[in-house]
């Protein structure tokens, strides 16, 4: 099987390698085009240096960049993947975007006889490199039936959560409660500090208990430290979060905490904290002591 | 060794049992003299009329009773424990108290040359039955280091925390912890039921990540199902909540999260709801919509 990955970034690039220790037949591509020569050095597989070189013979199309538009340039726009991939191949969208993009990519491969799923990953970076990532997926059951041997490639599950569209609310869910999760952790953490407690020491106790969580396992100690450059990126956070309260308005919701998160985060980003990990929170709380 | 149990609650009843279970000599004493007969038909011990009579030849006495109020009226009130039992016997507090008061008991026993611990438990009913109980301790190593037998009694972990009162800033750190987590996964899960996702399935496939926390695998469910009969009531969460703040506003630090979650949880409380588990959040949320 022909697969083709666009977008080598930090989650690409360890995603398009697995797939050909998976033994597929890979090609890739990628705006910057050092990074799809370096991938080449480190993976037997193609380096196409156009979109429409890359996708021209695939029988599925990955893609995993940035924001919407990075989505859009890379599929709908002009020299985008829909207008040179094969009628009747799969176009898989593992970025993380709103879920009207979704439906709007879903329509456009419509027209090209394209089949499409949305696929957004958590995970992050380490998940990406040890092939152990979530794949939420949006779109239809004999589809992703079909993708299984490639997500399986770097992924540990994928599960379908319903029509095109609803990966990516799934993954709204996911980052709306590391927000929250997040939110707690800062204050009690804030009182555990203030206290004298020793973190590390209170977070082993409490983590299995009722309030435990990920975030309190790995990054209740780095946290306290004041330690933050790895993990989620708060500026990849930002837009996230902005994906989940665009889809509450457009159903009718109010998320005030979620507010109030993204708010902290953009004053964190605009402090200089924008590549921090997304436990970097707990500053915009000891600022506001 | 002598071990008393004063106060048989839903942690207390089970608890002073698994001590029996454990060979210890055993006498309670519950206020309502009903409960610690019908605790005496349960389990082999000694039932005791009063608190002197239950604590004059008590090597250790154990206390877990509501607020602040009752601790104080059990010991160093008229009738309390201090007054009664023997010099050199320890007491240990498992109810979750206020820090000060903690302190205050300590200097209370102190001056009846009675050794003090303060330790609160998390865990809940099931842990309390089930023997699995994690303890929060603030008091002397040596003291913590003598009462093992004890705690293992009903514990699956304890933990020096610190001096006197650390075992209840630690327990508060839980406290605050659990609000954030379920704010977050109230927003979440709203924003899913709305979108049309299936809970279960979106629960299973986040719990282990970056999003996951122990709310989230034990609740998610059954907050979508608006089913809070069961857990550890907001009544209690409301009272431990306030100890919370009280703490951070002696130290100088502002909890806005947390002064939110306490409201939200006083406003369903007056609506009826506090009795149910703190997993009610989510009603606060959808109320406000």
């Amino acid at each position: 099987m022909k697969v083709t990955f666009l977008g080598l970034g930090v989650m690409g690039f360890p995603m398009a390698g697995h797939l050909t220790k998976a033994g597929f037949d890979v090609t890739v591509f990628n705006r910057t085009h050092a990074k799809a020569v370096a991938w080449g050095e480190a993976f037997s597989g193609h380096v196409a240096s156009t979109v429409q070189e890359a996708v021209c013979e695939a029988d599925v199309v990955l893609l995993c960049v940035g924001n919407d538009d990075d989505v859009r340039s890379m599929t709908t726009g002009k020299s985008g993947a829909l207008h040179s991939m094969k009628a009747g191949a799969i176009l898989v969208d593992h970025t993380t975007t709103s879920a009207s993009l979704a439906e709007e990519l879903s329509q456009a491969a419509q027209s090209h006889s394209i089949r499409f799923m949305d696929a957004p990953v958590s995970g992050g970076q380490a998940g990406a490199e040890n092939g152990v990532l979530t794949i939420m997926c949006g779109g239809d059951q004999a589809l992703f039936d079909e993708l299984q041997p490639v997500f399986s490639a770097y992924g540990k599950s994928s599960v379908l959560m319903g029509a095109v569209g609803q990966g990516q609310r799934a993954k709204m869910v996911n980052q709306i409660c590391i927000g929250g999760v997040l939110s707690g952790l800062s204050e009690g953490l804030l009182l555990a500090e203030k206290s004298g407690l020793d973190i590390a020491t209170v977070v082993d106790c409490l983590k299995h208990g009722a309030a435990g969580s990920w975030q309190m396992e790995n990054r209740g100690v780095t946290m306290s430290q004041d330690k933050f450059d790895f993990g989620f990126a708060i500026d990849w956070m930002i837009k996230d979060l902005g994906f989940c309260l665009d889809e509450a308005e457009r159903q009718g919701l109010t998320l005030p905490l979620t507010e109030k998160v993204i708010a902290q985060y953009r004053q964190l980003s605009a402090q200089g904290d924008n590549r921090m990990d997304t436990s970097v929170l707990i500053r915009a709380l000891r600022r506001e002591q």
